[in-house]
């Protein structure tokens, strides 16, 4: 049966949906770690690189789940997710009762519940398991995982998420706990390289000496672990993207979303999201999320530090 | 010559104008590095608590000033400031030539501006020295000072400077660049207070639990300083003021004024204050600022911890 994880070896087959610099990197550790991958992603560039490090590469997300005991789905948004599930190819009518559908997208937890009914009418497991981290994380097996689902379905992808992951969360055993928290971050997170950029942008107004600024902050109460990360990128004048800006527009209007729904007032959620909706607008959307510094430039004069010369 | 300090001993006659939670710290602190303190407060207690600790206490700013090479003054904004300098006995007129002003307020840049070139007429150094860190921290002479000023000033301040800070940031020769750089971190503090209320308020209306919810964002990107500290506050149920809602009013109205004069816009900073000043129009501008939180609360149904009971 290739269907679940050999318990006597953890080794699992496992197909990995969307290889971005997320799932690229899960991937990678997944084959690190032993296991059996198939890839899939309509990049053939990404593909190819997981070719070469040992993965068998898949022509439709059907295609890669056909042998797999796991599906690990590293897509951006429901929209997609849902497409993987039920879209032309997709892994759904081919996974077998007794899988498990591990979705890392970030989503509405309305979104999460849906998906997961619908894979439970054909009993498929599914975890909730958005993650955080970033790229190398990802890369090295470190990531964080915030993750809801029934105990089986923790179980079936235990090995899995002990190769991508350095700390799982285990929020509960409904599907949707884990999209809640993991957008509870995204609030957190997007408001503050807002106010990291509005804060540098008035600093660079006043005059001030914004390395020294940087100093001094991340020393302070004013730190925050997006300041602390992201002005970096507006002291070297590299707007080259790490995360975009798109990130944002797409999660906190999620939140948003959630927030209008719930009847929750969020003036910070909501101001913070102008802003990275002028910042796209301004043609800056596939940029890095810093690029909100060069908004806040635009509407008031303010200078900020260029890209060094490339050497 | 009582007027400098004693370059032997490198101890001080220090007048502390001021005995709040912070000012009560950093005189206790000086105290306990051998200066010989002379404490000013309006309120007798404080005072009283001072004396029992070695410090003679006087009866009005300039009578704490009459003998002293330094003045500490640790009073909330620039009009109290003022009033220590230039109010009725206060401390300018007796003040000689050369003595230093330490100034510990949050302030704007011009208002640090205008008080130092009024002391500089009678030749009476001005430091423009904002302090971050919180009462233990002051008690303890752990605080962190980012000031700027002359180098005689910072040569004059040294001894003290050294007592009660474990950090002295020097931003420059001019006062008013401190001032900026505490605004700068209180533009990002607020800010980070409030969105910490409005994510973990959020929360609540999800029905997650908020206790799990605060240890995975604490390991998360969408931790900041302020989260870590002030949301145990709401996990508590606990008000009791450690740092008040009316700080914030006060700070962030500061900096809206700054940015407005600059044509700088500051929507989060903004939305912010908003919050500080709903929380404060409520009632609760003396309690703590996590307060904002039953603001949050309050316009969406939303439950929170509450209080202990006592023991």
């Amino acid at each position: 049966m290739p269907m679940s994880a050999d318990e006597s070896t953890g080794k699992s087959n496992v197909a990995v949906i969307g290889l971005g610099s997320m799932g690229f990197g899960m991937a990678s550790s997944l084959l690190r770690c032993g296991h059996a991958v198939v890839g899939y992603d309509p990049s053939g560039t990404a593909a190819a690189k997981l070719a070469a490090i040992g993965a068998r590469i898949a022509k439709s997300p059907g295609d890669a789940a056909a042998n797999a005991s796991v599906v690990l789905c590293v897509v951006v948004n429901s929209a997609q997710t849902d497409a993987v599930l039920f879209g032309g190819s997709g892994v759904c009518p081919v996974m077998v009762p007794g899988s498990v559908f591990i979705s890392s997208a970030t989503m509405a937890p309305s979104e999460a519940k849906r998906l997961s009914s619908r894979l439970a009418e054909r009993d498929i497991l599914y975890l909730d398991a958005p993650i955080s981290g970033g790229a190398a994380k990802a890369a090295s097996g470190a990531l964080t995982i915030m993750a809801s689902g029934s105990p089986d379905a923790f179980e079936h992808a235990r090995h899995v998420l002990d190769a991508i992951a350095a700390k799982v969360y285990r929020l509960g055993g409904e599907p949707g706990i884990g999209a809640s928290v993991k957008m509870i971050n995204q609030h957190l997170a997007g408001i503050h390289i807002a106010a990291a950029c509005e804060a540098m942008v008035l600093a660079s107004k006043l005059g001030l000496d914004l390395f020294t600024v940087y100093e001094v902050i991340t020393a302070s109460a004013g730190n925050s672990w997006m300041f602390e990360n992201r002005v970096p990128h507006i002291l070297d004048g590299d707007y080259t993207p790490r995360s975009s800006v798109e990130i944002f527009v797409k999660d906190l209007g999620i939140l948003e979303d959630i927030a209008r729904a719930e009847r929750y007032p969020a003036p910070l959620a909501a101001a913070a999201l102008q802003m990275y909706l002028a910042t796209s607008g301004a043609g800056m959307g596939r940029e890095d999320d810093a690029s909100v510094a060069r908004t806040y430039a635009a509407l008031s004069g303010a200078s900020l530090p260029s890209a060094k010369p490339a050497t």
